[in-house]
């Protein structure tokens, strides 16, 4: 039976995701590899509902254990309703952002602990860790000033997070290379959009072809 | 600093638990004894948002695991912003399920397992048990019967599950019995709610005395 590759994408806000998740699509699409790009809650309708209480700036009383469950069960949901089906497919399947984002965010930078916050993640994925995922590096001081030049993008609670927020996110993301080595890859996003997708497709590529 | 108590309720559904806690409040009002009588939600907006997604009957889609997590960061809520201020301020606390339904109805009637279940609400909980449960023992088929004759309550998701959902919840139960002997207490609820109330009192008072 085909089993998809899992891959995700990880990094600070402002970091370029988006734009190279697109840019791989045209790539893959040439190549005529079946993928699906997805993001939490990336339309599972009960998934999405956890995330409007996640993001609603109204809930300013919600604890920090509080908001990793949120998390947790959003994630679980679009799981079991867009990732396991499309892996199933045998679709290379591309996630922006996922279980290491919870680990740097409420793990480390807001310190529960990385190793709290992964204990629900493993309840709540049954252990599925991505095959691959891409770190796209950039120091949080650039990536706030790209964000601050987007201003299509609507603020969410989320934005409002302090600069040394951010900075705290960045060393979480650091640890997680070092516990990692093998499962998630250092891109440098301080190069051009060109530059990242041809180190990703030279990673990813023949991950694809063994599959 | 005063330290109160915190007092669980647990048991099927139609085990009179609304009723028992409703006479046990007028006779601790008469020893002018300070309490609190809540139950997750319990006057917590983000906990009640989290809460109308578990109970919405839309969400035929919602995964067991999904359930469980969201369960646990509405209890989450519910603990930070009612139940330690008031155990803070000295109050009895007075709660109408907690943990072990979580470790009842998904852990062991979903399957899900219950060191699972139990390992999110370690986290959500950060170890809080209750100083004292009590369990009002009722074999399922009363219960469900009993709920029945109620035609003002308004039915939700969780009322429409199967009778062996129920016995196999009743099950759970008792393997907590066994499992926390010293903290749940069962009282035998076909009992009058008089009979059922002085149990309580007798075995909560002391307690309340001791403190």
């Amino acid at each position: 039976m085909a089993r998809g590759l899992f891959v995700t994408f990880e990094g600070g806000d402002g970091s370029g995701k988006t734009t190279v998740i697109h840019e791989l699509e045209k790539r893959l699409d040439k190549l005529q590899i079946s993928y699906l790009h997805t993001r939490e809650p990336g339309g599972s309708v009960i998934a999405e509902e956890i995330r409007n209480i996640i993001l609603d700036r109204k809930n300013t009383a919600m604890d920090k254990r509080t908001e990793a469950l949120l998390y947790a069960a959003s994630r679980r949901q679009h799981l079991v309703e867009i990732v396991f089906p499309a892996l199933k497919e045998g679709k290379i399947v591309l996630c922006d952002r996922y279980l290491d984002s919870s680990l740097a965010y409420q793990g480390y930078a807001r310190k529960i602990g990385m190793d709290e916050v992964y204990s629900i993640n493993l309840f709540a994925t049954e252990n599925t860790l991505p095959d691959l995922t891409f770190f796209l590096d950039l120091p949080p001081k650039e990536g706030l000033l790209r964000i601050a030049k987007n201003k299509e993008r609507e603020v969410n609670r989320l934005d409002l997070e302090k600069e040394n927020f951010h900075q705290a996110v960045y060393e979480g993301y650091q640890l997680l290379l070092k516990r990692y080595p093998e499962r998630i890859k250092r891109i440098d996003a301080r190069k051009s959009v060109d530059e990242e997708v041809e180190e990703i497709e030279k990673i990813l590529l023949p991950r694809i072809k063994q599959g």
